[in-house]
């Protein structure tokens, strides 16, 4: 029996300080493997990627991987071909130390944009990195990730596949630069499960698209989002196919976690001082609720009413009316949890927008929205834009 | 002669204070014409319009005014079809009173959305505010119309049309809730100049593309931005044809006017320590341009970090990255005033980066993008996202 919950079979973690962060805190992380496990990745929508993502992007197509090494003060993006080199050294020198093939190894980096990977620090890193691999060494590759993460995060699970109880461990990072198609954000899964790489993509497709597709804090997606999921067979059980009965629990297991991830981001979303679901209905198709939400999300003028606990739902009906969907004003409903606050896309009156004041005083709250267009619906997570967002942000590189 | 610059013949002016804002500030402006002029308008591209809008949008289709009547302290916005009819009794009781036809009274508000128009206030307020109508009353109606701006903001030129002088006056407000189609803003101008509505509505639309439609404080398109243009004729020229020498002259005219009162906009956006144009060079159209300029404009970490004076550029090659539009990151270079900062994705070193952090320490300064992929251009002037920001409006309405 596993004591740590964050123990998962024949997976080895480390994570040191190299001196890539200037205040000596923990910036170098390796998730490792004893065998090539498969392996199952989604990357950064942005057009400008970092240098790791263009190398994952291209390895990853073999489905294997052994290694994975993450560094944090530095993007290496925005650094041209000399970044992408660098960063192949780098990986080639971590897999002649482990006696590992180079393909088997990915790379993640999160930090600032545009200044050289400090690689002489990272490669002065790597006998000390190796040497402390240890199966209980998750929380220092999770402290090792962390940017303007104000606390550590991670989720566990279990299930049982084919009479073996199988482990499913995942870590986060991020904080600011998150929106959909991946935030500013790596997260890193590891399972003993027994899966193929093809069903395990498809399977992080899925819970992606429900979890870390379903946040926003400041509209931006990053040079160097990241999602990995390594699976090595370890909990023995026999390979898991698609159509299995388990293969749906372990989904389920998988979006359980990938959510309960998601959801800690926006709980730590850089200055955060709400956490507030935003949730269309009533929508024409998917893709207009889905344009809704985000244009409520991403209004400042929304989020720093909620900043300052102002029902001024009148910012939520302009947002809406600008974000280039069909719209009846005349017949829209908006809720702060269950207090009705517009009927018909006019304000309930005093004593219900009293009522309603009080539900934006909580730290978590839900705003609903009812086109009364159609029958979609579309929800997501979202923060306040406070003050700290800001200062946070002012003052980043300094 | 006219001795002060905001006097146009056969236009009066007044404003005053009616009670709906609780500073006892003024907030109802009147701007009159002694006779029938001339108007063009163009009104915000929010699918939730103001109630003044939808009354608006309707009349100008005849081309006359004779008074546009202004309120500020509440946008008459999301108050449903009781919204349009108090607007629109209001504007039948101005008429009365001055004994002009109801539909050449225009109307216009801003202010807090979704809370009924203060009717008995207004209606109380038209004795005094049509008694004090002047010839100097210009500043009143500036004053009238303020909400977070913190200085009145004015324009004025002149030109000769065949022989005779004409003035151009104009004034604006606003400073936050700014994007393109109109910003949350209202803008009159008035002229004594003899042109048709269709000729005029073709000059303001021009004028409104090459000024309002290139500024953005925070992305946000306003229920209630309005444009007016009222043409009196009183300058005694000969009617100006489209095809006339002097007609190219007058749309010059406006475009400056029109310009220098966007500019103000953005000069006094709320809590605004920059003033920053945003130039895209070498895009393949102008849509792809535009699109750029905005990306970078609306984003949170490119903003914060101008405000933090910092000159990181890769949150604006991230910004580049997420606005969908083709682009080639190893093309870019990118310019803060004349200082080169990237060249081909990748930052200049050092050296040059100091002289770059320099730059934008300037309150005023000019960031070029060229994408290298075509020969289209778009520029636009926009603010930074600061700590005053926030402040403003997470209190607006308390």
């Amino acid at each position: 029996m596993i004591s740590n919950p964050f123990e998962v079979s024949g997976f080895l973690f480390s994570g040191i300080s190299s001196g890539i962060k200037k205040d000596g805190k923990k910036d170098l992380g390796l998730i490792y493997s004893e065998i090539p496990a498969q392996v199952a990745g989604l990357f950064t929508t942005n057009r400008v990627k970092a240098a790791p993502v263009l190398i994952d992007m291209e390895r990853i197509k073999e489905g294997l991987c052994q290694a994975v090494l993450i560094n944090s003060g530095n993007a290496n993006a925005c650094t041209g071909t000399q970044g992408v080199k660098e960063a192949e050294r780098i990986a080639s020198l971590l897999a002649q130390r482990m006696g590992i093939e180079d393909r088997y190894v990915l790379l993640s980096s999160t930090g600032v944009i545009g200044v050289p990977l400090p690689v002489k620090k990272i490669e002065q890193g790597l006998p000390e990195l190796i040497k402390k691999l240890s199966p209980e060494g998750w929380m220092n590759v999770v402290e090792s990730i962390m940017t303007t993460d104000t606390h550590p995060k991670m989720k566990w699970a279990t299930c049982r596949i084919k009479g073996k109880q199988v482990r499913l461990c995942g870590m986060v990072k991020g904080a600011g630069m998150i929106r959909p198609n991946l935030a500013t954000m790596l997260s890193f899964l590891v399972t003993d499960a027994h899966i193929k790489a093809t069903l395990l993509q498809e399977m992080l497709r899925e819970a992606t698209e429900a979890s870390y597709n379903r946040i926003t804090i400041d509209g931006e997606t990053s040079t160097n989002d990241t999602v990995l999921l390594l699976a090595n067979g370890k909990a023995g059980h026999p390979l898991l196919n698609r159509m299995d009965r388990e293969a749906k629990t372990f989904r389920q297991m998988l979006i359980e976690v990938c959510r309960g991830l998601a959801e800690s981001i926006v709980r730590d979303g850089e200055g955060a001082t709400k956490y507030i679901e935003i949730m269309i209905r009533g929508a024409r198709s998917r893709m207009d609720a889905q344009k809704a939400a985000y244009a409520i999300a991403h209004s400042p003028l929304v989020k720093t009413a909620f900043f300052g606990e102002d029902a001024n739902w009148g910012r939520i009906l302009c947002a809406l009316g600008h974000c280039d969907i069909p719209l009846n004003p005349a017949r829209i409903d908006l809720f702060f949890d269950k207090t009705p606050i517009v009927k018909n896309g006019m304000g309930v009156g005093r004593r219900l927008e009293a009522r309603a004041a009080q539900v934006i005083k909580k730290r978590a709250f839900r705003v609903t929205v009812d086109l009364h267009q159609g029958k979609s619906s579309f929800s997501l997570l979202t923060t306040d834009l406070s003050l700290d967002y800001v200062k946070i942000n002012a003052s980043y590189r300094s």
